[in-house]
């Protein structure tokens, strides 16, 4: 059931070593593509039919992109790699004595080699029942729920004339001052102060209360600080009010309570925590108190060579640094290219890559329009250098034609109007949430 | 609590007469759009927050366009018309002793005038329970739904190795030989035999079975029978097979019943019939079969000059004609801008326009790439030229330049590349239906 077709290149050459790669985003696909032409069956599982390119998941969360704009179907992008199959499932095990992954949709698949990029998911230390009040932002769904819980907000407002609950109704709280929370904020700003200001009658858009908490003592903590004070001031001069070395003790669906202070907001988003997928689990090894499983430095778990774990769910400290490396879209890309390579080079008998080496690329966050913080390894730009160096990077790494040349096509359109494209409640029942 | 802000012109000119629409499809704007400078409040009150541009929903039912492409919030399209507010509610009924309208958000609003401009439902004859596996195609989630269906069945097929089951999701049953079901069968056939043609491994997405099952003796009977013709030979080129004079007995989860013969199917689409919209019960009148109400020559219901009924919910026969007029775009158009004319000259006592005639602006279907149908009152034409006529008309009734621009590019890069953008499946549980 699992084999290519008897007419493909792999039943001519015999049985070959076969490589399951768990996940599609960044790392797993950039492995895959490190085999294209390996002498392996690949197999590339995920949950998703699609390629998400996450880092502008908050633009379709606040209506300025579509979903089609930001995601690719994974067997598209790998469809002229005919040593390749894509699966749509979703793995519920792995067996690493007998080398099988199982999967929910009742595949058990046999393995040579697995690399799992499963990535994160959110956290909620420990307080689960918060998602429900609080949802994060990790798939196309999580965005499309999310933008339809925002444009609500506004079309309940607007019929609300209780005083107290509208203002409940225009206050957005968002849980983590991280790189995804200030996007957030600041896009939010944008939607509220600009897009929408004139399309309403009975509200001002424009005095919704956009609150950041976060539990440290300043917003982007991966930055250094001059850049990240800058970065406040901007989002303060776009009316996002900051809430720092405020923890958050409880959400329900009446609002934030922060620090004993009680919040009423109708609209509470998490980017507070991520936790790694649960990979761990499956291979019966501990993890980080992130869900994380540490690599050595050729990426493989303690004691099996066979097994890589990449992106997110990986915990990779350099040789003689502090910390582990963010789970960023770099890393893993890095990561996914150099397990591929390294794999290849065992099948083929090749000549074995030496440990993985991290080469830093640089770290953005766009806070909103006309200004983005870019961190190069020799240049730190912020403003609106920045944003057109942040638009163009995010337009370049985007995949496809079709893609790059929309997002810019929206981005300028959006630009000169302030207008967001995407604005679409899709639920059939407004009265409910 | 429903009323214009203090500040608003309303206030200051002192009491207006209450116009409310009830729908927001091309009909309930056009008519808001005709009231724009009249001397009265108006209230649009629609279930979702968004206009839609209805003909091209099959284009992202088949993964073409996304929904931001074709729908745009309806406050938005109104945010220049100062006497209009837009509410996000649905109508729950009608009061006409008192002139109230009630809705499911709990609202009673008053009126003077009222337009019912609800739209049609999908009609399943009396087997509402078919609904569940043959789903239609009127809104943005059912377009959404039925792409995620179309994708998954070939995803599911791919990794089926019972060649029976394998082929019940490779086809692809369409019910109703109308202009929707022929646009439908068109865009299956190329999304099978182009689109994703390269991109699976274990099926050929080209061999797919896609049958429009027609109970008349022919497809697109509202247009002639010579052009119908040649809109069947091109479908039958692309691989469509016709099952005309075909009567579906029974849907289920296996597939149709059509003339006793059974067809094993996972996608089933309706596309067979419509209903208007609960308008007759709301009112306590009489509606014909299809639940449409009788108007009169001024598109009033009997003995109410107060009530309007526009659009697919109205039955409105021209006089000598024998038939009422299709429930079109252009024809619930030409009656929005009608009732709110009437409604003007009334408020402010101007010159009570005649009786209502349609124009006749012709008729279009789109079968497929290079082949349209547009039938114009002094003209007819089938082919690339009818398809180039197609596409600009298309373009050009959009709404803002956006989704013009975006629309024609997409339509562009799709006819070059035979690509289509938005393949997404978005649930989360693919093995879940």
């Amino acid at each position: 059931m699992n084999k290519p077709d008897e007419q493909g290149p792999a039943a001519q050459a015999g049985p070959l070593p076969r490589v399951i790669i768990v996940g599609a985003g960044f790392g797993g696909l950039a492995a895959a593509q490190a085999l294209s032409r390996a002498k392996t069956e690949v197999t590339v599982i995920d949950r998703h039919n699609y390629h998400l390119f996450q880092p502008l998941l908050y633009q379709v969360a606040t209506a300025a992109l579509s979903p089609a704009d930001i995601a690719w179907p994974i067997r598209h992008i790998l469809k002229t790699q005919k040593n390749t199959v894509v699966l749509l499932d979703a793995v519920s095990g792995i067996d690493r004595k007998t080398r099988m992954v199982r999967t929910d949709g009742g595949r058990s698949l046999p393995y040579d080699y697995l690399i799992l990029a499963t990535g994160a998911q959110h956290s909620y230390f420990g307080h689960d029942d918060w998602e429900k009040n609080a949802p994060g932002l990790k798939t196309v769904s999580d965005a499309t729920s999310l933008r339809q819980k925002i444009l609500l907000a506004f079309e309940r407002a607007e019929g609300e004339s209780d005083l107290q609950k509208r203002a409940a109704l225009l206050t957005f709280v968002i849980v983590g001052a991280g790189q995804t929370g200030v996007e957030m904020a600041g896009a939010i700003a944008e939607l509220a102060r600009h897009s929408i200001v004139d399309d309403f009658r009975h509200i001002e858009p424009g005095s919704s209360r956009i609150l950041l908490v976060e539990a440290g003592p300043r917003i982007l903590p991966a930055l250094e600080e001059k850049l990240a004070a800058k970065a406040q001031q901007t989002l303060e001069k776009m009316g996002v009010e900051m809430m720092l070395k405020a923890r958050v003790d409880n959400v329900d669906d009446g609002g934030v309570s922060v620090g004993g202070q009680h919040i009423a907001a109708k609209t509470v988003i998490w980017a507070a925590g991520v936790k790694a997928s649960p990979v761990a689990e499956w291979l019966g090894v501990q993890a980080d108190k992130s869900g994380r499983v540490s690599v050595d430095q050729n990426l493989n778990i303690a004691g099996d060579d066979r097994i890589f774990i990449i992106g997110d769910a990986a915990s990779f400290t350099p040789d003689k640094a502090a910390h582990p490396l963010p789970g960023v879209a770099a890393v893993a890309k890095q990561m996914g290219a150099y397990a591929g390579k390294r794999i290849r080079a065992a099948i083929e008998s090749g000549k074995i890559p030496g440990p993985f080496h991290y080469k830093d690329v640089g770290t953005v966050a766009a806070i909103g329009r006309n200004h983005a913080i870019v961190v190069l390894p020799h240049l730190k730009v912020s403003g609106l250098i920045g944003w057109l160096m942040w638009s163009a990077s995010h337009i370049f790494f985007l995949i496809g034609l079709r893609n790059r040349m929309f997002v810019a096509l929206t981005w300028l359109w959006q630009y000169v109007t302030w207008q967001r494209g995407a604005r679409l409640i899709t639920t059939e029942n407004p009265h409910q949430e």
